[in-house]
């Protein structure tokens, strides 16, 4: 694996010459995070508009030309990128890269498609309300995230509404030509060429010296329990505890620990909640570390007859593991399921290009699959005890979704 | 890839050295679609039971062993069959395959079991009222789909309160041991070693000689429109048109003809029902046939106030495509996009194999990915117009869901 950095942005390639396909991911330091919450609504357009491309192509020449290409591509919005991904055969890297690279210098942020977009946003923004378990996440994340991360993925709706092509085109200009972008690439490349060719079209790019300021985060927030009601047919929970960064020492313990409480396999979740009192057909749960602040988080749909159990028995699992922790068995059949997992993942060309950009932005180093495995591997008994000892876990962030309040029967 | 027919089973392997992991596939004649409807909720309790194990051990110890072998597995009912789905590190396939059989050999169907099976199919039932999509999703197969394959993913209520432990055990035993099951395999596997290991254990399954009658398929629906009012914040839209099954001479001319209208970059829905007109945020479709009988489906999310104008302008593009065939262009387009999405789809040891037992039991022979390859090039214009003209696509069945009827303003 190499790192190569160019003037404005870093090169991540993983070559693998057994591979038949290429990944790519482009990440414009445009994310919903970024600034202030005046553009809290800007990047969910840029998302939109930067599907229709630029360069001189329209929208639909542009599609076209992707296509001839046969590729398959998304524009993703993450809190602190634009990401553009894009799977492929290998001859089609190169000019892909070009594609790219026209769609970032002159986007076509138009009023006919500036207008489109505004409508897809909302529309968007409307499809969570039908959707009870996204809506749970989005009351949770507004509950426990602090400020940039509480941001909603379509914006604030007057944010969206204001936006004119004068401000789009200023905050893309802004904040794309920063320093501090990505590019990652992993499978069937040549790393020279890719440079070469990157380099030529970065030299096109016309750049501010801007660097990224890092984001400004809020104040923690306070536990609290929410309950919404809706006349659906089920309740909808959703728990945030408190829980390690990435940047946790004991970051390999965190993963196996992960897989004992977790929702899978022998988790104590799957275990306990699914298959010993059926409360749930589906649960699902895991720590879920940030750069800038950590979570173990945990979902469950169940009947309103049987939703205050489903509480108790959740946070009963969860606070349980400080005064229960798991035996050396449960400790080795945890690492092997993450060492298994890691092997699992990194089949997947586009698993391994985003694998290796979180792990170059959190780390600043070039991700070492063997060094990981290594780690796991370490992981005993006493760690795990230290990594216990340690949470702090406190009282959940948490959301209830359905026609009953399962948190005020719990708390009678 | 080998095919090999062992005396109950067929036995497919895709060996592949340059991965690290296997995926495995064991298909149990024991699918939806089986049998008479007084079995119609048999099958997805059967799913359930089949995850707490067997062969003398104990739902959590089965789930321990197979958590120590590092194995993610999953359990999922098809039509025709209860497929065992298990992706691994190769050194974890012999021992995998051995729980497999014990499962198979001697279920854990205990009343317990039973108990918690038929709470968590109830609960799924449920889970499907607060999804909007799937629910409409649900109203249309009911709709279109001749019996057996409009029966619901969790049966008849009636049905699984019914099941008791005498017929849930002659239930396993008369589907689970028929002649027509399927094993495939994919991966860093050895072919002999497989079939060595497999057919011993299969040497201690009990076997009936029963061959698997062809399904009972009843009459073709008629073509029909449902609106199912529910207070939601979009409208919920799902089509199903007439279209050719699996064994159609021009299947790959179908195969392109997907993608011309299908749902994502060029294609004619993505462009004119979201791109141009921004009607829904959401929008899919493309050829979903089987063996039985074939169709178009499309789905789409939308406002209310835009409801009717999406039914249009979905139902224009669809009908539109005989009057305005795909041009070259748009023809060499989709061929590209097809031909790389075969590719990329190879890249997945478990898509592998997935691919590989579906073709065996559609078509009787190995799935051969470079003839597929070479009939996808060898499409054109000729035969695209061949297939449209042949189209006898009629009135489709829909489904619309949500606080307003989008039909009976667009026959106003």
């Amino acid at each position: 694996m190499h790192h190569r950095t160019l003037e404005h942005l870093d090169l991540l390639c993983a070559p693998d010459p057994a591979r038949k396909t290429f990944a790519l991911q482009w990440s414009v330091p445009l994310g919903s995070a970024r600034g202030g919450v005046e553009r809290d609504g800007f990047s969910p357009l840029h998302v939109e508009m930067a599907q229709r491309g630029g360069g001189g192509r329209d929208a639909k020449e542009f599609a076209y030309a992707l296509d001839n290409l046969g590729v398959r591509r998304s524009v993703r919005l993450g809190t602190h990128f634009l990401h553009v991904d894009v799977v492929g055969l290998p001859e089609a890297l190169l000019p892909t890269i070009t594609l790219c690279a026209d769609a970032i210098r002159e986007p076509n942020i138009t009023s006919e498609h500036l207008k489109s977009a505004k409508l897809l946003v909302n529309q968007g923004r409307r499809s969570v309300e039908d959707d009870p378990g996204e809506l749970a996440r989005d009351h949770l994340r507004q509950l426990h995230a602090p400020a940039p991360f509480d941001r909603s993925d379509y914006g604030r709706e007057e944010v969206v509404a204001a936006a004119n092509l004068e401000s789009m085109h200023q905050d893309w200009s802004e904040w794309s030509r920063c320093k501090g972008g990505r590019f990652v690439v992993a499978g069937d490349v040549d790393a020279d060429r890719v440079e070469e060719h990157l380099r030529r079209e970065c030299g096109q790019l016309e750049w501010t010296n801007r660097t990224l300021a890092p984001l400004e985060i809020g104040r923690p927030k306070k536990s609290e329990q929410k309950f919404v009601e809706r006349p659906l047919s089920q309740v909808h929970l959703v728990w945030a505890w408190s829980a390690p960064t990435l940047h946790d020492p004991l970051r390999p313990v965190w993963q196996v620990l992960s897989r004992v409480l977790g929702a899978s396999g022998s988790g104590r979740l799957f275990q306990d909640v699914r298959q010993r009192r059926s409360l749930c057909y589906a649960v699902g749960g895991g720590w879920a570390p940030n750069d800038d602040f950590g979570r173990f988080m945990v979902s469950a749909g169940t009947t309103p007859d049987r939703a205050s159990e489903t509480v108790q028995v959740v946070e009963q699992v969860i606070n349980g593991i400080k005064d229960d922790p798991p035996s050396q068995e449960e400790i080795d059949r945890a690492k092997e399921g993450v060492l298994s997992a890691l092997t699992l993942r990194r089949e997947s060309t586009s698993a391994r290009a985003g694998a290796l950009g979180n792990h170059f932005t959190t780390f600043g180093e070039i991700w070492d699959p063997t060094k990981e495995l290594q780690a796991i591997q370490g992981v005993n008994r006493e760690t795990v005890l230290q990594a216990l000892s340690d949470w702090d876990l406190g009282d959940p962030w948490a959301v209830a979704l359905g026609p009953t309040d399962p948190f005020s029967e719990v708390a009678s």
